[in-house]
Parts: C-alpha cells; structure tokens; sequence
C-alpha cells in the first residue's frame, strides 16, 4: 500500500491532524463541563464527546492509517529526525496497546468513565461512596480489560498501566522508593509534630474576598511568565490545567474565603503545568508528540514552581509587599518570617490539595497502595472507605469522618488508576535538577529579582522541551548526570524543616 | 432506494441525531469562544468549529440522506402528526435552499464568518471599521453567492434572507409598518424631548460592584421562573442566549459598574429567550423541529420580559426591595416611583442595546435600512460608516464619534444580514398577545405577587409551544384573533409616554 517514508509518514499526520481536531473538541467540551454545564446536562454533553472521541479512535482504526503505521515502524531506521523518531515510537506504543480494543469497546469506555465522573461528583455532595461504588467497579473491570487485551502486557496489570503514565518504571521501583520515604519521613514527622516551635497560623482563616483573590491569581500567574493571549484561567471545584490546542492552555482554581493562600499556590502549581505546556517547542506539535512518556516530569514542574520556588524564603520575599497590598485585612499584623513560616507550616491532614508540602508524600502512598489493590490485589470495593481511613490513621494520624473528605476527595479513579505516583516522582525529579539549577546560575538571585525569565529559560532547555522525547529515567540522568534517587528530595525535606522547626 | 414512509422517516431522523451531537459540539465551542477563550487560540477554535460543522453539512448531503427527505416529501400526506408534517416542510426547505451548495462552499463559508468575527472583535477594540470592512465584503458576497444558489430566490436577495428569519414577511411588509412607526413616533418622540417634566437620573451612574450585580442577576432570574439546573449564567462583552443542548440553556450579561440597571435588563431580555428555549415541548426535540420560522416570536418573549413586564410599575414594585437591599449605595434615597420613571426614560442614544424602549425602534429601523443597500442596493462599504451616522443624527439628533459606537457596535453583520428587523417585530407580537393575555387572567396581579407561574404557562401554550409550527402572520391571527399590526405597539408606546412625561 505505501512504497516509501514519505508518504507513509504524510499519510500518518494527515490523520493524526483529524484526530487533534476531534482531541481539541473533547478538551473544550471537558473543560466546558468542569466550569459551567449545568447539572442536568452533564449527561448529555458526556455523550457528545463520547460520540466525537470514538471518531478519533476509529480514524486510529482505519485499514490505511493502520497500514501507513506499520510501513513507518518496519522502515523507521529511515527517519531522519528525532521528532520522527519519537512520533513512530509513541504510535507503535498505542498500536500494541489498541489494536485489540474496537471502536466500540472504546466507546463502551467513553461512556463509563462519564458516568464514573457524574456519579463521582452526587457522591462526592451526598459524601456516600456507594453511590460512586458502582462505577469504580466498572472502572476498574475496564481498566482490567484493556490490560489484557494488550500484547505487550507486564505480569502485573498495575505495571501496565502505569507504564503509560511513566515509562520504564514498575512498582518494584515505587516500593523501593516509598519505603525510602517512610523510613526517613516518619521519624521525621513525628519530631515536628512533638516540635516546641510555635508558628503563627491564626491569620490564614482571616475572610479574603474572591475578587481579592482572583487579582492574586492574575498577579501570580503574570509574575511566573504566564501568556494571557495563549492562555486563561478561571474557577472548578477541583483544579486543573488543560491544554485545548498550541495556544491555548488553562488553569482554573478554587477561591475560600477562609483559606486565601490555598487558590495562591493552586494557581502556582498549574501555573507550573501551564508553563510547560506553553513553552513546548513547536517541533513537538509539527510532529505530533504529544503523548507523554513521564507524567512525573510534568508534575516535576508544577510542584516545582509550587514548593521549590514558591514557598522558598526568596518568592515569598518577592509577593510578601504584593500579599499584603492585595490583602490588607488578613496581612496588616503579618511580618515577611511569619508569612514564610506559615506558608511552610507541617499538619498531618485529611484533604491531599491542601496538604503541605512534607506530609504531601504520605498521601500520595496510601493511594498508591489501594490503586494496586484495587487493580491486582483482588480487594472489595465496599472495603475501600474503611482501608482508606485505617491508612491516614496509620500513616498521618487523622481519621476522615465522612468519604467527601476521605475517599471520595480526588476525581481521578473515575478515569483510571496509576497516574497518583507521579505527584511524588515529581517532587523527587525537581529535587535532582533543583540542585543542577543552582550549579547553572544565581537561582536565589533570580527568584528575588523576580527573573523568570532565566528560570523559565532553564526549565525549557532542561526540561519542557524534553517532553515524550526520553523515557525519565534517561531524561534525569542526561540533565544531572546521575541515576534517579529520591535521596535529593528526603535531604531537601529534611534540611528545611529542620531548620523551620529548629530540630 | 426507500419503500416506505416509516423507514424513511426514520433514516433522516436517524442521521438529524447525529447531526445535534455535531450541532452541540458546534454550539459549545462557540459558547467558549465568546466567554473564555484566549485571544490567540480563536483561529484554531473556529477552525475546530467549521471542521465540525462541515461534518453534520455533509451528513445532509448524503444520497441515501436525501433519498429519504425526497421520499418523505412526496409521500408527506401519509405522515401521522403535526410534528413530523413541521419537519418535513423544514426539511424541504432547507433542501432547496442548500442543494446546490457542496460542502467545500459551505466549509468556505465557516471560515469566513469565523474570520469576520475575529476581526469585527479586533476592529472594535481598535474603533476602526476599515479592519473590517474586507470581511463585511466577503460576508455580503458569501450571502448572495447563496442566495442565487437558491431555487427558490425571490426578486430581492434580502427578501430571500429575510424569509428564512421570518417566514412570509417581505420588505414590503418591513416597508409598511416601520413607515407607520416613523410617522406616529417622530412627532411623539419631539414632545417627549421638549417636555419640561423631569426625570431623576443621577443615581444611575452609581457604582455598583460586579458581586451584587451577578446576585441581582441570579435573583431576577429565579424570580421569572429560570431553571438552574438546566442552565447557567455567566459574562461576555456582548450578552445572548444559546441552547447548546435540551438540558443546557445558557444566557450571559456584562457588567458595567457605573450602569446597574444595564444588566439587570440585559438578564431580563436573555432570561426571557432562555424561558422559551427552556419551555419547548418534548415533542419539538423528539421530531427535530429546531429550525424557527419566526425569530420575531423568539425575541418577542424576551422583549415581552424586558419591557411589557420588566419595565411595568408591577414588576417595579415587585423588586424595588431586592434593588434596595442588593445596591445599598446606589439606591438608598431613591423612591420606587423615582425608580420607576428612570428605568422609563425616553434619551436618545448611540448604543441599540442600552437604548429605551421607546427610541428603540429607530435603532432597528437605520439597521434595516442599511442592511437592504448592503444586500441589494450596491452600497460601497467603506461609505457605510457616514451613512450610519448621518442616519442616527437625522432620526435621533445623534451623532457616533467613533466606529465602536458606531456601526462597529452589534456583533450580527459578521455572520449575515436580515436578523434586526426581528426585535422591533418581536415588540409588535407581544404587544399583539399582551392585550389577549390581559383577557384571559388578571396579568397585573400576577406581575405584583411575583406568579410567573400563571404568565410561563400562558406563554407556553400560546407562544413557545407554537415554535416551527406556523408562519408568524398565521400565528399571531391564530392566539389574537387579529391580523398583524404594529398599532397595539404604537397605542402602548403613546398612552405610557404620554403619561410619563405628562403630555
């Protein structure tokens, strides 16, 4: 059918240009549900972009686009760029991993993981997790389907999917560093929680209006380089940034009343998302790759424009005269050491969002642990509230007192298992380059000129244009020269607060 | 090809299915646009949308598609019920109005409506129509390319696209009753302006914020009976309503602080289109009669909730003491007669959407008239923006200083022509169905004890349900009795001036 590259390789980006049509649809109609659909109609608009994603799924099924795969996979020592490369790579992924599921099974899955999400959302108000019980039990016999339906299937269905979320890893690697984190963490924690230090919290429910915080967020948003032409932000109950074409990303937050610095770093973090997502190189988007290999990368980002930049002592010297402008009711009696302090306050706690940054690891293990649970472990759904309860007591001290603020807190088991991970692997990547970056230039310098600048011109070479390029485990020892370890992470956690705490 | 009319049928509904999933992406993607999206993504968004678009077009231009619209239409006399026979006739219609256009055509045109918005967006922020004068000249040509593709052209081009807003009426019609309007309102509109009787204003420019402006917003449209769990709410430069779904009626307002009373009739206006769209019977949906013969009876419900009741001494007394607690600053030493008087102010303006009542016809009437030499009277268009202001000094004793409060400032010609004349009949039509409605029950107590209950009803059975049924000459003879006229309009415009301002 094909006779050379080329016209295999044209006939593959003519499709996959329909297909990022369809893609950018769904985007904007997900969006659209998440900010403003009103209830009733959830349903509807679900089938929508179930209808279109099967559209895009089934161009992917096509004998020809099938054949034009094929022909640039057995002849891809022909290409003759690493964009190619990467794109031939990534397509003959999907291929392995798709080409026994059918246009309609897929539209089977587009339809339960609506329903997952609306029935997540009535039990999350209703803070009942049998209403959501059903769909997580669908979720994961879909979940369990596509697992098996794939050739190229690890011994473990957890080890499958998260290979899709960051290639290379298993969770014999997630074990290992886990167990890390407990052993040095746990002492740790409980030496803070017995700490005599006193930190200054009272000010942090003091009532800031939404209007007050939404200046916050554009302030911010504008001080880490944010492109408002290529890019908007606005309110969800859950936040999230998402990338609807080349230019144009979002970021949405959530504004209490009582808890002002809760939307500032929300908005740092998919601000980080943001950036990544804007300054991808326009190569990346020529060719296609836009599947990620690591999501730890792009969570690397985030967290690190939330937590090594955004509460390091010199960003909150940069935003303290801004805070306190935009703020006067809550920061009038707050001095730059206390704001800092407070922002860097450790709390065992029930929500992950509003974790702090040290007790944030704990949560991410214990939904690590039910995720394999659930997907190899054989365990009854209606088990999962008390398992999870048991488990922040075990690991936090703090026991939910009703599944909206256990269970039922984060949206993502309505679409899958294994993407939780890579929250923590993000801390531990930017832990690593963290270091690097201070090798390359004056990081601390630049944060307090408010130079971003230099950091995001760093963050681009280094990182963002990285993206689906290499596998992480690759990409962090190119860039810093050694193999991942969370050891730069653990020192980092355990020098500040230290410190902070006066240890 | 088609034996008989049920499978027929049943083939076009089929496919008229999947053309509302596309029609819905359409409709959601253009909500986003007008609402969030960043100024540097619209290209790509509207290249989505025309993609789409394109898609549900060729659906219809499908043989077998056709082939089932044609059966129908010659076996139409086995046809069951009324709604079915509705669509049909609709079906027809549009068959001879679109058969000689291919999809490329149709595609072509996406792009350039697109276009024309961006750059009317682009050539209002900069106050200058010769940025979109070029689109203006394609959006005229595109039209008339299509209206000698149409078979069934009348003599004039506007009157073929005319007819398709307002099935039956020429510009003859047009003609007749806005040459009436201008005889009795002209010399009324004089007395008014030379009368000594004065008005209270100053309160009107107070600030007011957008927070207590998006509560009155939501209280005015709980009051008039809005379904929330069936719609939203939310800002745009230039407010509308949109039906992007059975379930998912949306309305949108701006908010100027120094003009609170600007939104709260704005909400009215959009609140009333929405009740139509929120009330329209199952059946409509079910048998796919979704393309209106009258827009003049859409925008007769939201000009009967703007003005018949929204400016109404009921409707005032009715919310004077939500106005009062919800805009302190502004209204604490203002009476609710002084309130009523200022929201009935006769003052021409320059700007057709915060225009009175009363100078609101004139608005419409200098649209029509320029519209009909764009369409056939071999207009240039660069002389348009003299005409436009020499229009607004000669019938208001206005003049634009700029193009942004000049022909730049409704958003309608960048998508065609032919939409205007519909609002100033809507004002006829309701006007018409107001007396009848006085008749059957007591509509000023209903007004005072805030039972929108009783008036929805009665608007459901006499107006919304009759939607793509029948012509609007047929239906306003139908409910009133009488033949259309502008003269109830005209009667009510001179008892409640005259009152007003004493003469």
């Amino acid at each position: 059918m094909f006779m050379d590259i080329d016209s295999a390789l044209s006939h593959v980006k003519k499709v996959l240009a329909e297909v990022r049509v369809y893609n950018h649809a769904c985007a904007t109609l997900s969006f659209d549900q998440e900010t403003i659909c009103p209830s009733k109609a959830m349903q509807e608009q679900g089938e929508v972009s179930a209808f279109l994603s099967n559209k895009a799924f089934t161009l992917q099924k096509d004998e020809k686009y099938l054949a034009a795969c094929r022909y640039v996979h057995m002849h891809r020592d022909e290409l003759t760029n690493d964009f190619d490369r990467a794109l031939e790579e990534s397509l003959y992924r999907d291929y392995i991993r798709e080409k026994n599921i059918t246009p309609a099974m897929q539209h089977e899955a587009s339809l339960i993981y609506n329903r997952a999400y609306v029935n997540w959302l009535n039990a999350k108000k209703a803070k009942d997790f049998s209403i959501f019980a059903p769909s997580l039990k669908e979720v994961r016999d879909i979940s369990l389907r596509d697992v098996q339906l794939n050739e190229k299937r690890k011994p473990l269905a957890y080890d499958t999917i998260f290979d899709g979320y960051e290639r290379g890893l298993t969770s014999a690697d997630l074990d290992a560093t886990f167990n890390k984190c407990k052993e040095r963490l746990v002492p740790l924690l409980k030496k803070i929680v017995a700490s005599k230090k006193k930190i200054r919290t009272d000010f942090l429910s003091r009532i800031v209006t939404d209007e007050a915080q939404t200046k916050m967020s554009r302030y911010l948003l504008e001080t880490m380089g944010f492109d408002f032409e290529r890019g908007a932000f606005t309110t969800t109950e859950h936040p999230f940034t998402s990338e609807l074409g080349k230019n144009d990303v979002r970021v949405t937050t959530h504004y209490y009343p009582n808890m002002f610095y809760s939307s500032m770093f929300s908005i740092i973090h998919e601000g980080g998302h943001a950036l990544f997502e804007q300054n991808q190189p326009n190569e990346n988007f020529e060719h296609f790759i836009e599947y990620n290999k690591t999501m730890g990368m792009h969570e690397s980002t985030s967290r690190f424009y939330e937590n090594r930049i955004g509460r390091s002592k010199e960003f909150i010297h940069l935003i303290y005269p801004k805070t306190c402008e935009l703020f006067p009711e809550a920061m009038h009696d707050v001095s730059e050491q206390e704001f800092y302090e407070a922002m860097n306050t450790v709390s065992p706690s029930l929500i992950r969002t509003e974790a702090d940054e040290f007790t944030y690891t704990f949560h991410v293990i214990i939904r690590y642990e039910i995720e394999k649970m659930i997907v190899d472990g054989g365990v009854e759904i209606a088990d999962l509230p008390r398992i999870w309860n048991d488990k922040y007591e075990e690991y936090l001290g703090v026991r939910p007192s009703n599944d909206a603020e256990g269970i039922l807190q984060d949206v993502h088991w309505s679409s899958g298992f294994g993407y939780f991970p890579t929250y923590a692997l993000g801390n531990m990547y930017n832990a690593m380059y963290y270091n690097k970056m201070r090798e390359d230039f004056d990081l601390d310098a630049a944060v307090l000129a408010g130079d971003f600048k230099q950091i995001n011109g760093w963050m681009t070479e280094n990182v963002w244009k990285c993206a689906d390029r290499v596998d992480p485990k690759t990409w962090i020892k190119g860039i810093t020269g050694r193999d991942f370890t969370p050891d730069d992470f653990l020192d980092y956690l355990e020098k500040k607060y230290s410190e902070i705490y006066e240890l």
